[in-house]
């Protein structure tokens, strides 16, 4: 078998993390899985939503919308539709989740980061390359606060990103683009910490259902891919 | 380490499931997992929506609500807030695509059938105790297209259930309550064929994050409970 | 002339009254009038709206809805279209003024109670069945509330309870089931209290104008029919 | 007992009825009762809703709204909140359902009229003017239509007509102003057709339950008010 | 060249402006440029929205709608539409700025006065008839105010009025009416003050560009034009 | 007077136009106006809106919206308010006026093309950007509509592009940024054609009026700032 890309099973797409792309942003990254690009910025709000007021602690948020044209065929804006469709939703709140896994809330006071992910262009895997840029863009968001002092500590416990796999053609593989996204008989995604910490797994058969053999080679899969991801983003930060 | 409900790590919660509780329905069920209840009524509309027409096919689409005092505190009903939570639409989209997992969509014609859910009393699982439920209201309402010879075979291919697991101070257990869920660890979603193939596995790290031994053991918890209702499943629809 | 149902014109569907079927609401009632069957489950919410804060008065409101499949045909979620319909909007308002004409709203302190009324099954007269059970729901709702001494002296007055007549091929008949409903040339709703005070009569000509005598003879089988209706609201609440 | 405004208990306020008021309308009327403006408009649409075609009848509804400043304090603009309000719903509701009734919708074909009422100023029973003054407009376009050979036959079989009762300061009194309206313990509309059979009664206690004879009090001074207001009708529309 | 309705290339309709024509409204005026017909009324509230507080100065802004049969063919409400479309955000933004570009906000303290401006039949130029009538709906606001002594001094510094212009055939004219509006091909709204300021200028090309000269052209008629309406707004208001 | 940016009154800020930056659009350009930089693309639809059919001419219409964090502080997205805002479709409507005064629509055939145009860092002048940037995606796109014989001959007939210029301490500027905007008393946004006509002028006092003569000098100024954006359009394209 060979994939739609001539890509190694276990072959992650050209990955880059480009920062501070975003003039006004107190930390944001043009991430790339391949053609895949979402531009990650994030917003620190004094004034969290009123349920934080008294907690004590802070909360980090996403936001994810698509360019009308990022796609092959030109997709609706959700401006008209009167409202974020449910995939949008479930993306959001998978970012959301993800970045809080790893942050130390308390840490935040009480205030509030909005991490907006808005893809640029669509090739598969814009949920799994937000988070991974999503993460940059938080962390620098930290520093920015830490130079001004507004906070004391780092809240960021460690890193976080995460990354594709599928069934193609009967066999696990990595970081899917939209051919093969299309084609995969299961698609699964997986959100993991530096330290290799599960925080999210979401596997779906398209078609027919899979084995539970076939879960651990996507997770075995899934490990590696997150552990490159990672040392990118370390390499990405570096001084 | 003992359960809330004292029950042990591998033990659901009683659960039944009463056929036939809604008058004009084609197909319907009332399930409950211990003090969740769900009525799940299947409505067959001739009419599928517009893209299926010509496609050769069938559709099955679930809905899902909660009444606004299933729950311990009155929660508002979406309709003031003028469109589904995110919440709600993850758990419709899930429901519905672990049906059309089972189903031979092609075999029920150009016709939709919609599932809806509506959660009468929620103590944990509605998602779960919804999807076991709706497979019957799904079938009864096939076994009516049959009597009335709108179809000729039955398109389910096997039958679907789901089940809950969750880390609870440190241990793996099996069909969470509201009182194990909300203290739980790490949060795990899964639907299984009756012949042990996995549709759907959704786990999420509440807290810190989880290990892959954590989910192997809440997927051999799954199994072990997913067989059991698919047992009671059988039983239900016995003659 | 006979009626569908072959009961006597003044004669009531049999009517049940079942309290206490939710386990978290303060007060609750399933009426069934028939083949209707309405779930009635009083909230109290210690947070009224804005508007009570200082005016010393507590607030009765009600929310009715129907479940999809409840009806014949599927009937599409309200969520979906983005509001209540009109319909839904005046009887909701329709069911919160009679339970008010019955309620002392000083003596409720302020606080509001939300009575939410879901039609489980409709068969005709789904807005008379909810008035009559809400009533149960909310006088359990303040048996709590002086159980817990909350408040001290119950805030209800009177009973409350409804019916509907019609005049049906030329004459008039009580509690009109949907088959009757939708020949009925002439349409009636009778709100009356426990001593026979009017609280509400809507009536409207579906086809011809009906006439003075007509609107006198309904009104007489409204009355005969609540009369019974609240004696079995007393057998309801019996000790 | 004497009313604020000095009127006699079954005096109803001076009422005009302006027709051809509205340039472009195939019917209009400027209705005033005493302060209260109601300008009715009736426009034909060649094409009715969907639901009409080959029906072989046609269809009259009613729309209705208040200029913001119609009334003493501003009132929001409905186009704000996104959707008519339940009262708003509710007399539009009424007044089609009034119309309706006096109209032979097969004679029609399959046309719709709509009638739009604009509330230009409000001092109580803006909804009574509107049936009254509605009546004037529909009737004008029909005449319009006849005109123009559309149709042959007038649709309409009689005149309709509305007004409203209450109990104030314990005495029936008809046509309720404003400041009668906000003090009545009971409100009573009564839409009536020119041979006095009844369309619609509507009567809500606000404070305490009202007795069968003030019922039948408020219906008899309700029937020579509308046959006065019948009697405006045909000397406005007189050659 | 002859103008549809005969007038000469610099002629206005004729103009009417009626005060006191709303009997709550704090200050109120129906314009009229010849069958366009506009009512306006001023609300004076006292608590203006929230991000006035503090800020020692008041706002004008404006509302603006059309009756359905305000037109040849009767136009949607929108609040079916559920928002004011995009045409009408553009006309109440410009009616307000016209407004305020006049007003000294400090000296009316922090309070808002809202201008609803309705249209009742629209014959072209609803926009320009608006804030020419607006105007005089304003002044009778402050005069009202300060008859009240709710303000010291008037804080109008100037009148402002509005026109219409257009290429027509080749040619210039003034003040377009529906007629000659649909045909023009450029179509130009000038906003000036009594002393001859410009507020607002908005020329658009509708078919093909407009020439530097004609835009003077145009100018130079709306000149004229606005001083005609200023010296209708002295005559009206002159005691 | 020195402007906050040290240019010269007559000096466009730095302007780049990048032609095919989006991989799948059909034209697409990424324009800046110093920090202002916005992507076009252009997305042709086989099938237009319904009212096109049948009328043998095509149609261009745009749409606008900004990043979140385009700006200094982060902007709500205007998916949760549920509609775009009055300031979005005033300059949507803008952009696809100015793109059909240059284009021979029935030369289209009856087709339409979309042009987006999202704003990723906004520093005032974002419309003038939008339409600078849109020709150069709409004429790619027909470039590319031509190499595949979709239509003969070019739509195009003439350059369109905009600039923005104000009276910033009394002076006549061209070209504002945010600093500048902010502070001008007088605003003003002009679109010509390459040929020198006029499509659009709006111009707005923001403070106290401006007078012919400011008009006027606002106008020389943008002549001259349009020749440079066109020139610029023209070395773009040139092959």
């Amino acid at each position: 078998m060979t994939r739609p890309s001539k890509r190694r099973p276990d072959e992650l797409r050209p990955v880059t993390l480009e920062r501070n792309v975003a003039r006004y942003a107190e930390g944001s990254c043009l991430v790339s899985f391949g053609n895949t690009k979402v531009l990650c910025t994030a917003s620190l709000e004094e004034r969290g939503p009123p349920w934080l007021r008294g907690s004590g602690r802070g909360w980090v948020t996403a936001e994810y919308s698509m360019l009308p044209r990022a796609t092959h065929e030109r997709t609706r804006r959700e401006v008209t539709s009167g409202k974020p469709s449910g995939r949008t939703q479930e993306i959001q709140r998978l970012i959301g989740r993800s970045l809080r896994a790893v942050t130390n809330l308390p840490a935040l006071g009480e205030r509030q980061v909005t991490i907006d992910c808005d893809v640029i262009q669509a090739d598969g895997g814009t949920r799994t390359a937000s988070i991974t840029g999503a993460w940059i863009a938080l962390r620098d968001c930290f520093a920015w606060m830490q130079a001004r002092s507004i906070i004391s500590v780092d809240p960021l416990r460690d890193h976080v990103a995460a990354v594709s796999c599928g069934i193609h053609q009967g066999s696990p593989v990595l970081d899917l683009d939209y051919a093969e996204d299309s084609a995969a008989e299961t698609d699964a995604n997986f959100v993991m910490t530096g330290s290799g910490g599960i925080v999210e797994v979401q596997g779906t058969a398209e078609g027919k259902p899979f084995s539970q053999e076939e879960l651990l080679a996507m997770l075995a899969l899934a490990k590696g891919g997150i552990a490159d991801l990672v040392a990118l983003q370390k390499a990405a930060i570096a001084p």
